[in-house]
């Protein structure tokens, strides 16, 4: 029985105060922080058998966060704050001994880049202090790394290519709108796109790359673009027979057309504006403009579809498996009150912390989930609300 | 011989410094008073043999602006500042007794709001102080005024429907840029479309009704939307036989495209966003992203094609004449440093001061274009840049 501090309560926290609360088996207490101390009071006046306590924090000051850890004196941390906070979390989990979880890699506020340099390097330091992080246990990341692990540990004997593909077949009904943190889904967009390709990275124009993916159980034909996404980097670097590596995601017609305007006008820019005397940085402004992702959740229906293909050989034949888990909207938000985009990153956050505190997935260090046995974690994924499906059988080259 | 003090140092400011500058026949003396002195002194820099003054002054002070008059003593104010600054410069003319033209009707900010009763409610006072308000002495409003006026002296017993068309058929090359103050062309756009029809206003939404024109001289067939504008206020009023007028604008798909973006994500608001402590208005936000619209001048290519076709009687006949103007956006920043869209509205400006000061048009109180005789302010227009064709035939129904 574990004690959990969850920092950050946004849609996908949300999910996690549900989740853990399902699980009084493992969780003891649940302490939820965030900067805004009135989110967490809603998200735990929704928990019904469970007490949430609730604390104002500023994840960017490490002697706060150091203050609430001493304070509570968690098992684990469970970070689903901003990506720009991973490291003073980081740093307040080695200087306090608690183990750390997250979802999305640290990137720093001036450029969109993704990488997990800057999280690899505290390696050395949670080893030496006997701690652990796991870094990236949402879906994408997360999962579809679990998914390539399963692959490489059940299907195949050399994964050669990777196809990692996110299909948001849902609607919520509104001219525009992302369907998490508008800034960190904007900059993550319009980034400049990289795959793997023999050994290195190949750069291409943001969404010039297009294919039609036909989705399994009824989804059916989409428009497809490659992107950058940051599991490519660990999962390059963790199984090194994979000569190529692309990421994959749906989008609309209609979200491209505005996302293309905001980016002729200036309004995707990360950069200080001077404005009437001030600083503004343009998306942070659109950011306060559009709809809060999380009025969304009422409104959206439809099922994401996210998996991947990979391809190589077994028995010396060329085999490919496809792993994939489809997620309904509508069921998502009746049972934790957020849309699928949320809850398919805030379940395998849980689950990640279920394998770090009973200890099937655990050791000192910084880690990816690639590095853990597969089979463990998706035995806990399903029965927690995200079941997956293995298909071997054979897709066009992406 | 007279002494003109122009306030405004935008694109259209430039134009009319640079017309009245070449007619030493009539204007004796040049000053240029804006918010920004050294716009004021950039535009100064560019006339060669006249010397411009220029002047700091603060449009929206009339104490300020009085003191700017009794100090210059001009003859005639031209003010092409903000239409938010027409009634403190009419107050101040007032109250100094100096005649005043202008090219757009004021608007409060609150509300995109074009009508002339704010100003039409100063005519008494401009009478019995002896002073002359002319409104509107742009190209449309202004020069369309005078077409209108035209075919009701010359070509037509009885105008019963007017269509006023105004086609940019030039390109500046960039993705979305206004070619004016993007705050008021958005205003303007954006705004509830109104026409004339049977003796009332007929309200439809914005940018929903559109037909296929033919221009004239090469330009060619152009997508035109229908908009209001407000010189259909005063020609309904000064020429009551009108049972049907509309006013028509070209908008490429493109530009079209980015305003619905713009608008769904709410970037083109008139109305104050909280935003980090601050109170923002996101259209001037949108505008001090979007390129300056002088930075355009040396970029833009093609012609502007601006007109009236009035349809009526003559002897007892149904007839139809069009009278138009076709200007070239690289002439006229050659002549003037600014393209057509400015030198279409700073031209008919020095020509309604021209005809003020030398008594061709004069008589106090407040009034707009089409109350005067059109053709001896046409027999200056084309000389100053801006020759009319007036074609008689029939055109399709709009």
């Amino acid at each position: 029985m574990s004690k959990v501090l969850i920092v950050g309560a946004g849609g996908v926290g949300r999910v996690v105060v549900h989740k853990c609360a399902q699980r009084k088996d493992i969780f003891s207490a649940i302490t939820l922080a965030s900067r805004t101390k009135s989110k967490c009071d809603e998200i735990a006046a929704e928990i019904k058998d469970v007490t949430v306590k609730t604390v104002q924090v500023d994840a960017d000051n490490v002697p706060a966060l150091v203050a609430l850890i001493q304070q509570e004196q968690p098992q684990l941390l469970i970070n689903v704050a901003l990506p720009y906070q991973d490291l003073t979390i980081m740093d307040a989990c080695l200087e306090t001994g608690v183990d750390y979880l997250d979802t999305a890699n640290y990137e720093p506020h001036e450029t969109a880049k993704f990488e997990y340099s800057w999280q690899w390097a505290y390696h050395d330091r949670f080893k030496e202090q006997g701690v652990m992080a796991l870094l990236g246990s949402g879906f994408d990341p997360g999962v579809t790394n679990v998914f390539t692990a399963l692959a490489a540990k059940k299907y195949l004997d050399v994964i050669e290519e990777l196809d990692i593909i996110d299909a948001n077949a849902g609607n919520h009904g509104q001219p525009f709108a992302t369907n998490f943190n508008p800034e960190i889904n904007i900059r993550e967009i319009t980034a400049t796109c990289r795959h793997w390709e023999n050994g290195q990275w190949v750069e291409s124009a943001p969404l010039t790359t297009k294919r039609v993916f036909d989705f399994p159980e009824g989804i059916g034909p989409m428009n497809i673009y490659r992107l950058y996404h940051e599991e490519m980097e660990s999962l390059v670097k963790h199984i090194p027979t994979i000569k190529k590596a692309q990421f994959w995601m749906t989008f609309s017609d209609n979200y491209l057309k505005h996302l293309e305007v905001l980016q002729n006008v200036g309004m995707t820019r990360i950069d200080e504006v001077e404005f009437q005397g001030q600083k503004i940085v343009p998306i942070q402004f659109l950011k306060a403009l559009l709809p809060d992702p999380a009025s969304l959740g009422p409104l959206t229906k439809g099922k994401t579809c996210i998996g991947v293909i990979a391809r190589g050989t077994k028995d010396g034949q060329r085999k490919q498996v496809y792993i994939y888990n489809i997620c309904d909207h509508e069921a998502c938000y009746q049972e934790t009150n957020s849309q699928a985009i949320s809850y398919t990153t805030g379940v395998p956050a849980v689950v990640g912390g279920i394998m770090m505190v009973t200890g099937q997935w655990h050791a000192p260090g910084v880690w990816n989930m690639e590095q853990f046995d597969p089979e463990v974690f998706l035995a806990e994924l399903g029965p927690m609300g995200l079941p997956h499906r293995v298909v071997e059988g054979e897709w066009p080259e992406l």
